[in-house]
């Protein structure tokens, strides 16, 4: 999940602290399931890894995490902190707003990737949505089906709506001649915007 | 899932009402669930679209449902109708005639182009049949593990049998020279007959 | 999930037993979980043939058991074994060394093949080692998923491991500058030896 060169520093941040707040959420739900040391480090590292991967076997191209080491090195680094820690304090991590805050900055980093991915792969908008939004949300509900879960993000809370808006305001920017490295930017930012005001606000979709 | 070119209107149209109603059953399983209405989107959408998706994923294409925009479209609609019906007749329609026919409609136009997908990559005969049955009951068994369910098609009803025979006979009729689209009508239509015919014969496979 | 040529017979006749053992192991799990004829077919064949297809996707390979009929006719061998004690011994048989030693063999050649087939692909360490683990766990874990279970080798066990050890040691062989198929039978030589002591001691990994 490596960000794209043009869309320089900001999103080489985002995506590490994106890796790594992933990481500990996928392990810290793995010892809250009592799996193993290898199921811990897996689940961390999938979801992590785990949106990007897809997004890139959708697109044809080998994924980025297999090429190369960086991305699970930084992933194993969440995953050695949630360990550490999920002695302590088990799931009433996964809840607190220091996870949660650097876990929005890594919804806003994948969802912008996934749309500059699938841009550049030549999809059409729904494509373009589509892989924003599994390359955000793709790793955590992978970890939840591993999990027999129904994964959290098609039952609740306002996780994966923001990643959709800002996969579409990509698409909109970019289809007005906005720089796609530019509107990639604006995909994030405004995930990210969405995401925060959602947690504060607690924010549901209704069922139908 | 775009109908192959050759095939012509007639699977054009069964390709249509086989998106709708797929989607219509993924949208009133998920409202069963009580997933909130990105999980009911979701889950209608990738009913409709999944198999189409694994099946392109596998023979190495860019997936047609994330090129196009008719397809998620169509998809949409019945999401759109199964919204509309959901809060009146929930799990009563999902065993209704009326979407039952349709549906079998869907797998049979679906086994079908999966059929000459894999013919058209060059699979062998396993591959052929293999292609033609994840594409008709691939959308629904992910909406099925997604819903943390072991998918229907593995533990009764005959719905995957009639697919994984109409794959048989495509590659038969092709391997004695049968012209690929003509191969695929007859695939289409022994799905449609065979299913149907186990739909009003209560036909089941049994238990080893 | 054909063996790489340069590895020559004993791959072969590695892999043929792998297939067989792994085929049953799904087809008995399949049986014991009450799914009817063709989910126990499909459980089979997903657990001898899903890890080389994952791997293959991975890679940008159309999957080598959709090119091939040979390996799904073995695969098939083993269900048919499966169907035919399935009714006199179910659960035992899956934690019987009959069943366990030919299933270590797989483990092992499957391992040295995804680890082959992720040096030759150019994949990171890390791919190697996810690759040489994914082939051999990959195809029981998509098992466990439809049988909608928490994939054993996350939960107990010192099953992946001896994998990810063995990936391990075909990459350090590989980067000193032994040729690959020599690394590709130290590889699996580990797995197996591992494995085998695993089960003869009861290792288990601890949970963090």
């Amino acid at each position: 999940m490596a960000p794209a060169p043009e869309a320089g520093g900001v999103f080489a941040l985002m995506n590490v602290v994106g890796l790594v707040a992933f990481a500990m959420v996928g392990s810290l739900k793995a010892a809250d399931a009592d799996l193993d040391l290898f199921g811990v480090a897996v689940l961390g590292v999938l979801t992590a890894l785990g949106g990007g991967t897809v997004r890139d076997v959708l697109v044809g191209r080998v994924p980025g995490a297999l090429r190369s080491t960086g991305d699970v090195a930084v992933a194993l680094l969440g995953v050695a902190l949630a360990v550490l820690l999920a002695r302590r304090v088990r799931g009433r991590l996964l809840d607190h707003p220091l996870l949660l805050a650097p876990d929005a900055v890594g919804l806003a980093a994948f969802a912008a990737t996934g749309a500059l991915v699938g841009h550049e792969a030549g999809l059409s908008p729904f494509g373009v949505v589509a892989l924003a939004t599994l390359t955000a949300v793709g790793g955590g509900s992978l970890a939840d089906v591993l999990l027999s879960r129904v994964p959290v993000v098609l039952r609740e809370e306002f996780y994966a709506t923001p990643a959709v808006l800002g996969g579409a305001l990509f698409w909109l920017a970019e289809s007005v001649g906005v720089d796609p490295s530019a509107a990639a930017l604006g995909c994030a930012g405004l995930v990210l915007g969405v995401r925060l005001l959602a947690l504060r606000r607690g924010w549901d979709l209704p069922s139908p």
